[in-house]
């Protein structure tokens, strides 16, 4: 039915005739074109194999034959909206609340990461009957109207700072305001949050949330140092507002450890809201929002209807009740301690032996390299860091970059990346920054 | 891997604990399970059979053999991002593009119609820097925070209204402010549009859209009486606004006569804006904004990226094509067209028989019976449509109401609904009517 493979030329021309030029490709220049994938490789049109070391969304593996199975049995069956009663619906909701705390118990399903933030949002108003939101600098929370508002990333660049946005400094220990030599950072940080809240106070606003990535991402691959959001939870919950962790990136198990990122601030932290999205249908649209009775009954409470009607249908359900499946029979998070804990170890080698690499730093499968200009500085190596994507593009290595500074190279592969891929990629950056050193002598 | 299919009410019991109450179900007293569905047919756990008379995101049918099976392959293949290229990324645009006037020639795909008007809301305000936005009486736009702003059907509920936010009565012509016996309710209904702007324009506001639904559906089934675009998009071009047609409940051939319900309108009206949900991908997650290449450019010279997650990936464009080509295939526009006018008809019949039935309106399978308590100040008949809802439920037959009174018995059913389901339906319907005015006789 559909018409012959078009050559990639012609597709690009279609795409640039009748996308709008807002949706960017990556590698604009010299675009890829994917018509296949497995596990953690993507194959393009001749055939050429691609290590996928990005995508964080095909979590279990490009086309887990598990998964794909799920859809299909589920929809030659039943695909409606939740408005009837359903198995897959509880069934997922009840699975998801045993990877939680026992205080998260209430869920609501819907299609995107940014659909589930918005509904954050007005979960967190609705609750505290406040308006303002606190986030981190440089935090990208998702595309919708509401969402840029919240997101430095994006707002920066269009409308700017709405007066109920208040932006905290990034808990960055490397390149923040407070480093790994200052002797308490995880109260410094926190009392950047509590000053912001006293100063909203002072202006008579009043704050819904704390909104943050459990792991901020588009920041630059950071990991809060533990206790960071123990210590903000007092502070927000004293000022009336709610945790949000928004874990769109960054859970299922991805950061190895544990099944959720929040969790590696410690077992004494338990947000008020969680916000899952990307990996959690290993592509299929799905996304949850999970928070507690309380704050759900307030939401209720208004007698206004949430509907969404795609969310917790019985193929999205039944998918993602695939995806814990295979996260849990591959063992998947233990896997990603393994293999991740090899791949920064190899990394961190490369980093005594390439002064450009300045910081190696995760957890699990989600892992940045900071790459910098100079040691006393730490001036981000842009130009470098995109050199490096691209070249890394032309040895059939896809990995981009992120950060304020876009000098961040970020590692969040299909769980299923392994030890031998992990060995792959690094071998093949030392080679490209052993060239690359090489040029700069000569030059 | 599922556990064993679960009583109904042990189903029940599982939701109330584990999901937001604000997720309400159909006959909340006593809900569906269901666990099957086929063409405009549905199952529950009993194998009792229901006909499906309002799910118009099932459109092609459910379960299609051709949706499930264009998603399998496109499942076993690939499901990545669109920042790679891909060919169904570009077929489905130009094959929506077929459908569309000219004009609108550029394409962004997301996950649910909320998404889109969310979208469609950013576009309209970067491309006239205005904020503004005039909304029909009664509208309902999505579930999103910038959408329950632009739905007096929600807002009136919550926060309340906006003062960037322009309220216009519905263009009802059965139990609007301006009625069939007015001389010339086009150009009434247009001006209080453009008295509105006016008063706007004396507050200093500057007006960014009319975001209007094609044919209003929960305002009560509304058919705007043919020229009212036109004026409308008169006064708001005029005023530097667009046009915004929502088509998430009405697209893809519903109407019968034509491919959009804006189409009605005539040929000379063509919106700025369109924004597609619901039926677009039979039930899987998909949503498109079409807009000019004029607007997708302002929208573009921000620089700032739109990046959907899952927002036209591969499966997703496999399954819209799919609809489309499906549509195609079983001539569902002129099957729509044919039974539509077959049960119109049935129904005005019904309304010779019972004075209950006020107003049969529709075109196509997009039909709305309008219940009264009285000819003459035709009162909703609330009550009545609630229990003829719950009584067809009994039949097995799957019905509900729309519009402020609650009282607009509303057809969209599947596509493939055919004459002998429009005989039932209205057989089932003459009959409980019968009923209910000897029980009135006798009491």
């Amino acid at each position: 039915m559909r018409p012959a493979r078009r050559p990639r030329q012609e597709t690009l021309a279609l795409r640039r005739q009748l996308i709008g030029s807002s949706c960017k490709l990556f590698f604009s220049n010299d675009p890829v074109k994917i018509v296949k994938a497995k596990g953690q490789y993507m194959y393009d049109e001749n055939g050429r194999q691609y290590l996928d070391c990005i995508n964080n969304v095909a979590h279990v593996g490009h086309c887990h034959p598990d998964i794909v199975k799920a859809a299909h049995e589920q929809n030659q069956l039943l695909n409606t909206n939740s408005r009837y009663l359903h198995d897959n619906l509880v069934d997922y909701a009840e699975r998801l609340s045993k990877t939680l705390p026992e205080k998260l118990c209430i869920f609501y399903f819907l299609n995107s990461g940014s659909e589930a933030n918005d509904l954050a949002l007005r979960l967190a108003r609705q609750y505290t009957k406040h308006e303002d939101v606190i986030v981190l600098d440089h935090a990208y929370h998702g595309h919708l109207t509401s969402l840029i508002d919240i997101s430095p990333y994006k707002f920066r660049n269009l409308e700017g700072q709405k007066e109920w946005v208040h932006v905290a400094p990034i808990p960055d220990t490397y390149r923040g305001l407070y480093r790994e030599d200052h002797e308490d950072s995880v109260t410094a940080y926190a009392n950047e949050v509590k000053n912001i809240i006293q100063q909203a106070h002072e202006r008579g606003r009043k704050i819904a949330a704390f909104f943050v990535e459990s792991l901020p991402s588009v920041g630059g691959q950071i990991i809060p140092p533990a206790g960071y959001f123990q210590k903000v939870a007092e502070h927000v919950h004293k000022a009336g507002g709610v945790f949000i962790a928004d874990e769109i990136q960054v859970g299922f198990g991805r950061v190895g450890k544990h099944f959720w990122a929040f969790q590696l601030q410690g077992d004494d932290f338990i947000p008020d809201i969680v916000t899952m999205g990307k990996p959690i249908g290993n592509g299929h649209p799905i996304a949850c929002v999970a928070t507690t009775k309380e704050i759900a009954e307030a939401f209720g409470a208004t007698g206004v209807e949430y509907f969404n009607t795609f969310g917790g249908n019985p193929v999205s359900c039944a998918i993602g009740l695939a995806v814990l499946d295979v996260i849990q029979k591959e063992h998947l998070q233990a896997h990603a301690t393994e293999v991740g804990n090899f791949l920064m170890n190899l990394l961190k080698e490369q980093k005594t032996k390439h002064p450009i690499i300045g910081d190696v730093r995760g957890s699990g499968l989600f892992i940045g390299v900071d790459l910098i200009k100079d040691e006393a500085e730490r001036t981000p190596a842009t130009a470098e860091a995109e050199y490096l994507v691209t070249r890394l593009k032309e040895e059939y290595i896809l990995l981009s970059t992120d950060g304020p500074g876009r000098n961040v190279l970020k590692f969040k592969p299909p769980m299923c990346f392994n030890m031998e891929d992990a060995k792959f990629v690094v071998d093949t950056l030392d080679k490209l920054l052993t060239d690359m050193e090489k040029e700069c002598l000569n030059q």
